[in-house]
């Protein structure tokens, strides 16, 4: 199952039944149909039935989904049962908020260093993490066989240290530098959080209300 | 063409369009085929065509796009050019970082306000905004007619904020906290960016690399 081909689209969608079959979980429900998933996903019940069938069976016609063997399944196929090694790079305001906000465990990541050129900032603790001299960084993912890395420096630096962890042998980056990230040939997995793509679609579905303009 | 509906699979394009269209701009590049643009976007030609033949036709067969007049119809298209008032509702790193790192002017966005609850920030100030009262927003929403509220407060307080911002009036929350913001009935857009949910498509695509498990 691991290597199917599973559309970008549905692999979007998986992280957010994810979260409801948490909700559901944390609940104390067992089971739900497609029906009830929609209506708490705002998915049609064919288009959860068809984004499920990707990897398999789980519902039964009339009985629903396993609540807890579906959050397993998805949890599965996002490869959150693996421990995913995680270096922070950048360790500003927005890196600092997002080691502060995500709980890397529970996604099946482990942080296990946050670097920095900024003298100021070398040796603060982030939660407890230490920052450390970016100048160790290519090392540091060498002997840690690091796997992702934030990228969260001032977007001036983006493209040369996003060169860096590559040539570190990184596998992949999380960009949120609001630059575009090419990886070449390196294969290095490149997904990126552009704020202001986010915030353009908020403002075309403003415009398209009949009380806009 | 205002509208006419567009898939949010084309909408979600639309942005890196406009990235990729202001970087040629910068450039110097006047036109560009369907081909050029799709090598900078890791798009299919043909999927570009589709893509522009939903709000009408810019190119011309075997003579390509004209970058600036295909730039500024999709800024039109994605409201860019309607001056939207912005509040910032939760002042602590995220909504900080987000003040600093987002040009809101060229997004077509004016920031209006900062609000907190915690004493020790209302009245600093977030580059030139000073942060106000959050006892106060309500009316200040109400007063300026304000259309998107960024909601970067701890979730704890995600949902009743939320809520109190839906019956002050704003159209559309923009939405940091992790937690699901349900509108209801009351029509207000939400656009939520959940950094976990990009964490694991990241991992996902990990899993799907050759090497990895």
């Amino acid at each position: 199952m691991k290597k199917a081909y599973i559309s970008k689209n549905v692999i979007r969608r998986l992280p957010r039944y994810l979260r409801k079959l948490d909700e559901l979980r944390a609940a104390g429900v067992e089971r739900i149909s497609s029906g009830e998933l929609g209506a708490r996903t705002g998915l049609t019940p064919s288009q959860i039935r068809q984004d499920f069938s990707c990897f398999g069976e789980f519902g039964q016609q009339g009985y629903g989904y396993n609540v807890a063997s579906l959050r397993e399944e998805i949890a599965h196929i996002l490869g959150m049962d693996l421990q995913r090694s995680v270096i922070l790079v950048g360790t500003g305001r927005i890196g600092q908020s997002l080691i502060e906000n995500i709980s890397f465990e529970r996604l099946g990541c482990r942080l296990m260093g946050a670097f920095d050129i900024r003298p100021e900032l070398i040796g603060t603790c982030i939660g407890d993490i230490a920052v450390q001299n970016a100048s160790g960084m290519r090392n540091f993912i060498r002997e840690h066989g690091i796997d992702i890395a934030i990228l969260s420096t001032n977007r001036t630096y983006a493209h040369s240290i996003a060169e860096g962890l590559i040539a570190a042998g990184i596998r992949a980056i999380w960009n949120f530098t609001e630059e575009e990230i090419d990886p070449g040939e390196s294969g290095v997995i490149v997904e990126s959080i552009h704020f202001s793509d986010s915030l353009l679609e908020l403002s075309y579905y403003l415009s398209q209300q009949r009380n806009d303009r």
